[in-house]
């Protein structure tokens, strides 16, 4: 009851009965959007606990100075009331039967029907059709049919723009024009409070009665932030009355609106309402999903012969990776929740490096190019909070939102509700290793992609910048000469305050290495480049500082166990028994037993950052350090992180233990998937659905780029039969099969020779290899 | 169905079924208050068009530049989410019957009961208590009981503070502290965005079974803008499980938290909300229910001997009268809609000089007093106006918000759909006889009073101030050396940008007049005042301005016909047949007919603004022009405001014209008690109900003060055997009961002599007096 799967080899995630008090889960995931805009799928009816949402990515606004600035929830274009003889649809009043509600992840298409009796007994069906167009990014259309099943009905709509909307509460709009064009098109208009971003939102209905378009001029009402359109229309019994809403948003902070004056945006979202209602519902919807065959089911296909629930996470993991990222505009990236709710409030976290970007790189070059941008673009922030905490170079916040914002991690989370204090939020100021995961990014793009061109313009300035920022972050305390990193937050956000943190010492003293690696080739092969480099800080001086630092820097030793320590005091804190909390079904249980000082005093990991770290730097460690430490530190990890599972999963396929690598890839597909109704309410898990594709590309198909060379090394379930899927590997599409015993590997592009380490054998494919395993 | 008067006797408002479309009119007209905070009575749970609102006189916010100032929606401290056996308690589901909502205007409590069963067929009988104390003004109590009536039941309560609360999509406050004490009390601080005003809200709540106490330590919630309690219970077939919560309101903008931190106003929060418990809900229930008694009924008793609904339209407006009048504080007026919702924003107009102050002065000196010392304390902000608009002295703002705010009336409201233009309101800079009101209030409070003291203190430089603004006001342009007021709006909104509109005008004049008077007054008997106000405004040259403007103001002069002309337009309109706009049920139907342009060329007035002159300045006019100049526009005025019914009945009852005088005091007393359930949602029609009283002591009473002196005449419908009330004249309070041919009247201070002009007789009275009609 509730989610159901009987239709997912279809492509399609189905609700099968309706519990008004569980109605975030289907709102996030059955969201619709196309990286421009997120709509939550709020219905049409409203109720109680319902969290509607629309959110144009990159459109961040503060209520006060007391808040972080957020994504604001703009006006709602959804929302239909339908009264039935007076009475309004609700499924929480009369009786209802045959309910469906289905998202179809190929298309992009919501569904909804149900046949519903209303308390008077008045039989209607209701069906409910949208989509957030993947082709027209401002618009989003909806088709309602209504048919009186016994007798005629009289039927009143009342629909509109709602802009009473807030973000739980912060209103983040200014009441604005609210205009009626052509006894027809409605408009409303809101401007961002702080951030001074003029939204134009533009609606229009059109009626038919068995498909017959009617004439109806809607009586218009205007009360405080709304406006909306009323009809009144008798169906007879056996009739179909349908009503067709085409909305458009445009915002001041859309690029190709630069420039333009708010008056211009409301004409543009006036036409291009008026373009969309004379497309039509149906070829609007043709169109956008073509295009979704187009964008992302062609181009990355993945296919699993296995049990139907892992072929459809994976899809359902690419469909809310389009979603979610905003590839029209490089000004912005992705949020902890897409575009899907308010949860973490829009910004982007080390979750785009780590756990999102191997996707679109691999898959998509031009989208990851976009978000390697963002960072670049972004250095001005990253410069003034380096410059802040008495830093060099540049220091990328944990949080980011606008290019220049600098830190936007709230200082401050929630209160401790005895003492009333608000309780500090550290990740902002100490979790710093989001500096080298920025550089790791951007090495991870343009070697796999060959982009040099990316890294002549952005990506050797971004990782010498970030280097610069290392250089100066450590602390010159060690007695033996040695140099630390004190006082920081791991990966493994159990643990505050931590010194000489693995992660972060090893990454650091990476991106250190390679900052000089990257002087010695440009000053030898690019000199102009090195020159433009130079003035901008001063190279050779800069050098000295990462030479010296990436010798001195403290890299803790394996213990003679082999076991990598994970911090200076991980090792000798208490082990406590944590089978309950291993076993627990949802996130959160130790902290409910233990406060946070306690949590630091025991060797528990919520995410265990030292194998992150082999995960990133997998071949700058030895096998028998891998092994111990993974043993050492799998069983301390409770996976209270959303991030940890896909990590785990990969690494337990590289370790060769196949259940555990596939019962993990089960837990990580089913974070929004399963069916537990509470824990994707404030929007989906952006980054798990970046760690589902790296459970089955990366463990499963075994693929890594390990020193800027290709790898694969596949390791399938042995619930599955197959697994197929491409890859880009410096501009040629490959397309992997791996079967039990047998792969092949087919260049699709076939422009240029590749070469790939396949089951520890060095390989060259211009064509076609097939090999057996 | 719906709004029911079987209990009326009582001193009961019934509700006798629910509609969850419709909760609007409850919750406005069965809101609970003290003057200080007044409480929409939304019911504990939620539905999807409740309207909740709580608000505190005075602690006016301004969302943004494009806002005026409002009173802010608080946080809401009365709801409870019910579940039982995990079904969420709502009329909207399952079943109920024996449904009551019961409103007890004598004590100040709203009751309700129902039973119900819920969609799985469990069944229990709710009842739900709740008060607003009149003698603590921060406390708030509800008492619920929860009745398991076949089987055990699970219950599940969730209960707190939630300051998501908007006033239809503005927040007002910026999201604060969140504690909680000991294990039992919450709290929640919230400060609003602009004027800086601190809200600590504390509450705290007691279980019973069966009346024994449980104690229950709640589970606690923190969210974003909220703060909730938790409770899980069991309770056995036939057991009650009643539920307390307690709760208190404090704010920075309190006279007696003046000077004090935050930290200290929780405190005193917190403490207020321990003593409410301590005393618990019955106690406190009595303790308010006997503050009623002394403070409304015994002190201001209305008897009517007649239809029992009329007896209870003046109960109802007397206790409505008293929720919406911040007595406690001079530094706040009554808004519009009293404390009982979002409309007209919360600021203070003209109603409460000519439709509320008569109730008050008459009734209740002290209140009376305090609303005038508010006018008074505005000098700041109607000099500032004056000046502003390049006039001298005092010019009222005609929306009155913060003391030194000045105008607060919005600039355009509404926005015309087909040019997206906002509509300009004109009030604000043109509806100027608000500052003549104010004087006419001062005089008439001071007068009716006796209160030399404010006199000396305030009501002199109030009267002089407002004439110094009217002598700079006039325009010096008329060819035979008169002087005019041109481009206003009267009382009368369907006319703007009218000239010497003869409310105006007269009101102006008599203003002046006043002004000479008591300078003649002062100068000979109270030098010392004199003095004062002459190094303040230089009294001499004013005397001279107040002179010279007396004399050549034009004053309209009625027509042979004895019609007095409105202004220098209204007569020359044209006529149309107004019968329809007569007739109508609701207001506002003409302006579906034609717009402003249109209207103004119409002979035709939503309140007619001659009429209202003739009753502030009775006896300046000939009977034969107050008689021909009511006949001329009575007919032509469509009531389109609320204040319009009771000025004409009370003339229509000074006219003889008894039939009309009571049908319109029964539509005027229908306003809000009626049944039309659609136009109280945006809270009460605060001046109505001094309208109401004004009916019935003005108009059937025929109660006035005339040049000083009282004067009884009073004209008792037909419907009517008896009518007694109490007037308080010069110190002493009158009781006055007048029969179909007898009226007595009796001196219940009896420490002085009261002259009365009765049914045309002088009389003095120190004890008793009784006379034959």
């Amino acid at each position: 009851m509730g989610i159901d799967y009987s239709k997912i080899t279809e492509g399609i995630l189905r609700e099968d009965c309706f519990d008004p008090e569980q109605l975030g889960k289907c709102e996030s995931i059955m969201s619709l959007g196309n990286g421009y805009l997120g709509l939550r799928s709020a219905t049409e009816e409203h109720y109680l606990n319902e969290t509607r949402g629309i959110f144009v990515a990159g459109t961040f606004n503060k209520f006060d100075e007391n808040e972080v600035t957020e994504l604001p929830n703009g006006a709602d274009l959804t929302a239909v009331d339908i009264f039935i003889e007076g009475e309004r649809f609700s499924l929480s009043d009369g009786k209802y039967e045959d309910y469906t509600r289905e998202l179809n992840v190929r298309t992009g298409e919501l569904y909804r029907s149900v046949a519903w009796t209303s308390p008077k007994g008045r039989k209607v069906k209701l069906s409910f059709f949208r989509i957030v167009s993947l082709k027209r990014l401002h618009v989003i259309a909806q088709r309602i049919e209504i048919t009186a099943l016994d007798e005629a009905v009289e039927v009143r709509i009342r629909s509109g723009i709602d802009g009473t909307m807030t973000n739980t509460g912060s209103q983040h709009f200014s009441d604005g024009d609210k205009r009626f064009y052509e006894k027809h098109f409605i408009q409303f208009v809101q401007t961002t409070t702080q951030s001074d971003i003029g939204f134009a939102n533009t609606t229009a209905h059109i009626l038919y009665v068995d498909n017959e378009k009617l004439q109806e001029e809607p009586e218009v009402f205007i009360e405080r932030r709304k406006i909306f359109a009323g009809f009144d229309k008798r169906v007879e019994a056996g009739q179909t009355l349908a009503i067709e809403k085409y909305s458009t948003v445009y915002t001041s902070r859309d690029k190709e609106m630069e420039g333009k004056s708010l008056a211009d945006i409301q004409e543009i979202s006036l036409g291009a309402c008026r373009d969309a209602e004379k497309a039509g519902y149906a070829m609007l919807k043709d169109e956008s999903s073509a295009k979704w065959k187009e964008e992302v089911w062609d181009k990355a296909p993945i296919q699993i012969k296995g049990p139907a629930i892992d072929q459809f996470a994976i899809l359902f993991a690419q469909y809310h990776m389009r979603l979610m990222v905003p590839k029209h505009d490089n000004r912005m990236n992705i949020g902890a929740k897409g575009l899907s709710g308010e949860g973490y409030k829009g910004p982007t976290f080390w979750d785009t490096e780590i756990f999102l970007l191997p996707y679109y790189i691999f898959t998509d070059q031009e989208t990851a190019r976009k978000l390697e941008e963002y960072r670049y673009l972004s250095l001005p922030g990253a410069h003034a909070k380096a410059k802040h905490n008495g830093y060099k170079g540049a220091m990328f916040p944990w949080e980011s939102a606008w290019l220049d914002d600098g830190e936007v991690t709230p200082e401050f989370m929630d209160v401790d509700i005895v003492t009333g204090k608000p309780i500090k939020v550290w990740s902002g100021i100490i979790e710093q290793h989001i500096t080298s995961d920025v550089a790791y990014g951007a090495w991870q793009y343009a070697v796999i992609t060959g982009d040099e061109e990316f890294m002549e313009r952005y990506g050797y300035e971004l990782i010498m910048d970030t280097a610069n920022f290392w250089a100066s972050r450590l602390e010159k305390t060690g007695t033996d000469g040695t140099y630390h990193i004190n006082d920081v937050v791991g990966p493994d956000e159990f643990r505050e305050h931590v010194n000489d943190n693995a992660f972060t010492n090893y990454m650091a003293h990476w991106n250190m290495v390679k900052a000089m690696e990257y002087f010695h080739l440009l000053k030898e092969e690019k000199p102009e480049i090195f020159a433009r480099l130079d003035e901008k800080m001063n190279l050779e001086a800069a050098y000295r500082e990462w030479k010296d630092g990436s010798e001195r820097i403290y890299l803790p030793k394996p213990t003679k166990e082999h076991v990598l320590p994970q911090d200076d005091r991980y090792l000798s804190c208490r082990d406590i028994d944590l089978t309950k909390y291993k076993e627990q079904e949802h996130v959160g249980g130790i902290t409910r037993d233990f406060n946070m000082e306690q949590i630091n005093q025991i060797q528990v990991s919520k995410q265990a950052d030292a194998l992150v770290l082999f995960f990133l730097l997998e071949n700058e460690f030895p096998a028998e350090v891998k092994k111990a430490t993974w043993e050492y530190y799998e069983k301390r990890t409770i996976h209270d992180s959303s991030l940890s599972l896909s990590t785990h999963s990969v690494l337990a396929s590289d370790m060769g233990e196949k259940e555990l690598a596939y019962s993990l890839f089960q837990k990580a597909s089913m974070i929004d998937l399963g069916t537990f109704m509470g824990s994707s309410n404030a929007g989906i898990h952006a980054a798990s659905f970046g760690g589902v594709w790296q459970c089955v590309v990366y463990g499963f198909g075994g693929v890594r780029m390990l020193d800027g060379k290709l790898r694969i090394n596949p390791s399938l379930p042995n619930e599955w039969e197959e697994l197929a899927f491409t890859i880009l590997w410096k501009g040629q599409k490959l397309a992997v099969k791996v079967a039990k015993d047998l792969i092949s590997v087919q260049n699709l592009t076939g422009t240029a020779e590749v070469e790939i380490e396949i089951c520890g054998e060095q390989k060259s494919v211009q064509e076609e290899l097939k090999m057996m395993m």
